[in-house]
């Protein structure tokens, strides 16, 4: 259960009259999401999600709520923030930084067609593109650093073969770092569960919480990890052309792209290893419950670097 | 009809290419509204109306579109505009000036309950305190400089009745023209077609082609005029004690404004009989199919001057 901090139909009530959606008509609590508290809130005048925000740093809330606000504006269906009659996207309750946000149509989908596949990629290009006037920003807080801060905090759980993996993979990816790759805003964590379709269109990509500026590339790598692999890390090659073609034709990738694409699929499997790890031996307390399996992404790093001659790539 | 301006779905499917939201899967001409050429536009990413700018002032537009964008993002149900790549609201298609806005859900109510006349109160007073914080200005277009200009060109086509009534009230409006009342920005037309119901919540508000700044006041005398009144125009109590009573619920009148109400009831009315004077007898070319009989506005007016000592208004 994600509800650390309990919100009352009368707190929010009187919260919402700083707020012009209307009087509240169902407050009801989310079981998901392991950084924030959410709640599906409906009012007279709509359907939205509150989220408290209960251990991301206070200073990112901004660029967050401000990307998906900057979205919202260019048609990408994403929450967007609702500001309160002082103008203010960001607010309290219950002690916590707290935001109110739009709440998308549609269902998620856990076993993606190609055709699920080819619409994430078109709409993962056209949110960097609609990305690149959002003035605001924040370096990808699972980037190079974060890496070096925490493997050597979970080197000590694992048997030789994986320290080896895991220390070799740092030292190859702090040498292979690509250079002059196109960059802005990236979501950085678009897996099945963050994007709910209607029939097969996206009614809404969501939890942009992981959101930093990075490579372009570096989010088809952690996209395409998730969308086009099977359970067992496996590539599919339908949905890898699928994702990757409608991605190209919306925003074609460059020579560079091509280039430094084995090496972006290892970063974005070895970013996920990494924070799988970490929740795993080291979870915050109550947090145990959702705590992934790190194997998956240890076999998709392991995969990765197997198939490094023979990826999918675009025509 | 009121496509004015023909756009093949090439052309659109081109013009689309500066903005985020997708490809183009289907295109329809709107026959509705008189000072626009409206399409709905549905791409992979979402609905969306396309309106081309045919007659209003290019200068005005900044504001009407920077009004929507603004009230959206205070959560109020209204079209909010997509900002294309180079983040402009604003762009040309067929050499018109053009904007492309989402499209909201429902339909129009033409035999309103007091339940939805509450809702539609409520709303009001939302967007007027939702507004307060919109940087935009633009004088109402139709205000009292409007009707000093356009009475002497419908006054020729009136018996001597109406010529009567027309100088009569023009007279008693700008000798009683109530100072100090609140204002802002005010949508000034929200009449029962420019609202969209879903059973009875408001799905959207539409057409703020005729907003400005003015006193709240007028705003809710217009919508009342509409929303409160039987054909013959004469006042539905019930309706009209269910839209003030929710207006005041959100954004309580002021002693001011009730001494005001009077007044203002009948400068409403004034504006649209003038407006559809002018309409009905100066038509512009192509549009005497839209022109609605003025005829209804002249005896809404009549009734506020008769009925102005036993008017409706909050308990």
């Amino acid at each position: 259960m994600s509800v650390y901090t309990k919100v009352t139909e009368r707190e929010l009530g009187d919260w919402l009259k700083a707020y012009s959606v209307g009087t509240l008509v169902e407050l009801k609590g989310i079981a998901a999401g392991i950084e924030n508290t959410n709640y599906f809130v409906t009012t007279t005048h709509g359907r939205y999600v509150l989220t408290l925000f209960e251990r991301l740093p206070a200073k990112d809330l901004p660029f967050y709520l401000g990307l998906m606000a900057h979205l919202a504006r260019h048609g990408i269906p994403c929450p967007s923030p609702i500001a309160d009659r002082a103008n203010r996207l960001l607010s309290t309750l219950g002690g916590k930084p707290a935001a109110l946000v739009t709440r998308l149509p549609g269902a998620v989908v856990m076993q993606p067609s190609p055709e699920h596949c080819a619409e994430v990629g078109a709409l993962l290009a056209d949110m960097h593109i609609a990305g690149q006037s959002y003035g605001g920003t924040l370096e990808n807080p699972r980037g190079p650093e974060w890496r070096r801060e925490t493997a050597p905090r979970v080197l000590p759980f694992l048997d030789e073969h994986r320290q080896r993996l895991l220390e070799g993979e740092l030292e190859f990816q702090s040498r292979n770092r690509p250079q002059g790759l196109q960059h802005g805003p990236v979501h950085a964590d678009l897996f099945r569960d963050n994007v709910l379709f209607e029939a097969n269109r996206i009614g809404g990509v969501v939890d942009f919480y992981f959101a930093g500026v990075d490579t372009w590339l570096f989010d088809v790598a952690v996209t395409f990890n998730d969308w086009c692999v099977h359970a067992d890390g496996e590539i599919d090659p339908a949905r890898a052309a699928a994702l990757l073609g409608a991605y190209h034709s919306v925003r074609p990738f460059t020579a560079g792209e091509r280039d430094a694409w084995p090496v972006m699929l290892r970063a974005a499997g070895l970013r996920f290893w990494l924070s799988r790890l970490y929740d795993f031996h080291l979870p915050r307390p109550g947090e145990l419950v959702h705590a992934h399996d790190p194997e998956h992404f240890r076999r998709v790093l392991e995969l990765r670097i197997r198939d490094r001659h023979r990826l999918p790539w675009v025509q």
